[in-house]
């Protein structure tokens, strides 16, 4: 399919999600860079009759901090527009009385400040980045182990992310590794858990075929969203992979080179005469 | 299965193959700890008329070093007698001219000196244990995410074990890490390999039936020998766990308290008269 060759639904839309980490900026140090054309395609959006919101499984700062770093790269974006999986998973646990061994990174820790972490009766993992230590791996799993019934949240199981300085491993790998060492299976929290989108989709009031979702990874973006009804476009930015075009599983609607480009097309197409 | 109530096959056993970690010594700070008649059980072995080997899955050391950290603790055992990962990935690699990036213990670097390492071909990961770190890991990740065909060795795939200062993540778990990461699969080299047990039979020259596998790990040691036609007893100690007792997959043949109790059961109803 040609960049510009949209799946005939660009009239039909009232709305898009964007991820984020990718899609709108390469992360690394400090604030990371934003993805050229990102900041105006942002503009572009919010000035259309499109609604928008974001949805990241960015685990690494809390909401607030996080939404700020990204108003310094330029974007016009306020939280009430982001889903993360943090604020989802601790409504999980209050809801059912669970108190989790966090291992997290840091900037994290606030969004479970109201959660109740005594006694662990469960663990959450988030991308903890350089607290994934052997030290800190053992320990979770220890709590694991010393569970009369083990229980792991994953907020994602993305497998990689691209920072400036290459290709990092994702929460996914070491939920895996950890899946494996207790022999169970980790709730995820976040994209692709479709209650995870279905509560982005009940924000906006919309139906999933009214709804695009443009992300960089093909499985949890594009075939997550895919999997609720949605649309998924991938843009050749982030951790896009050659290899992504001719994925066995998941085929994205469309492959455009980046959210510029989408965006770009995508409002060209809904301007045209039927 | 009462702790001495063998299969029935006591007397027609001409071989028996013991795992190392867990079994003869718990590992730990400095050179670990015998498991109490350990060190007198071997003695007993060598001293009867059954052909006796070593099979472990260690690779923090090279097979030297292991093997007179095992004599200083007081055990009886060659370096001839011990079978490990290491050395048979070395001969894999020369066979097929692979070239690997190591991730693996320092102490296991020499086992690698013969085998070049210049511009890898391949990732080698073994129980690599505080060099497990974020870095080394996305480390390993980008040299296989780089290749054309990306090929994961690992050195055992042990879920986990136990030293005195309690439980560890074993390469395994970093295994599925990376598999799930690259979305491949790993070629395990040591048990449970099939191909690793039978290069031990065939140093003794017997057939499987003939032989008896005794260990702490039910599914690598215990049904990793099962698979290969072997008898496996579980001992309770290492990384025995009372679940292993119901697992749904494997069933030892027998489960006994220690090394010193196996053998003193088996060599007591080889000299009872059919």
């Amino acid at each position: 399919m040609a960049d510009t060759d949209w799946p005939g639904c660009a009239r039909s839309l009232k709305g898009v999600i964007l991820d984020m980490c990718g899609v709108l900026y390469d992360s690394g140090e400090g604030d990371g860079v934003a993805i050229p054309g990102s900041i105006e395609a942002v503009k572009m959006l919010k000035a259309s009759d499109l609604q928008l919101r974001f949805c990241t499984n960015e685990t690494q700062a809390a909401r607030e901090t996080f939404v700020a770093k990204l108003q310094r790269l330029g974007f016009d974006i306020l939280v009430s527009e982001v889903f993360s999986p943090a604020p989802a998973a601790a409504a999980v646990l209050k809801e059912r009385g669970l108190r989790p061994h966090l291992l997290v990174y840091d900037g994290l820790l606030p969004e479970f400040d109201s959660v109740d972490q005594s006694n662990p009766n469960c663990v959450v993992i988030g991308d903890a980045a350089e607290k994934f230590t052997y030290q800190n791996l053992n320990e979770a799993f220890r709590v694991l182990t010393d569970l009369e019934k083990p229980l792991l949240f994953s907020l994602g199981q993305g497998r990689y992310y691209k920072e400036t300085d290459g290709l990092k491993l994702d929460v996914g790998a070491y939920m895996k590794a950890l899946e494996y060492a207790c022999d169970l299976k980790a709730e995820v929290v976040g994209k692709p858990s479709p209650t995870f989108f279905q509560s982005v989709l009940n924000d906006m009031g919309l139906q999933p075929h009214e709804v695009l979702m443009i992300g960089d990874d093909l499985v949890n973006d594009v075939g997550g969203a895919q999997r609720c009804g949605m649309r998924g476009v991938q843009v050749r930015t982030g951790k896009y992979r050659p290899g992504d075009e001719t994925h066995p599983a998941v085929t994205a609607d469309a492959t455009v080179d980046s959210l510029a480009r989408a965006v770009d097309a995508l409002l060209r197409q809904r301007q045209q005469t039927p």
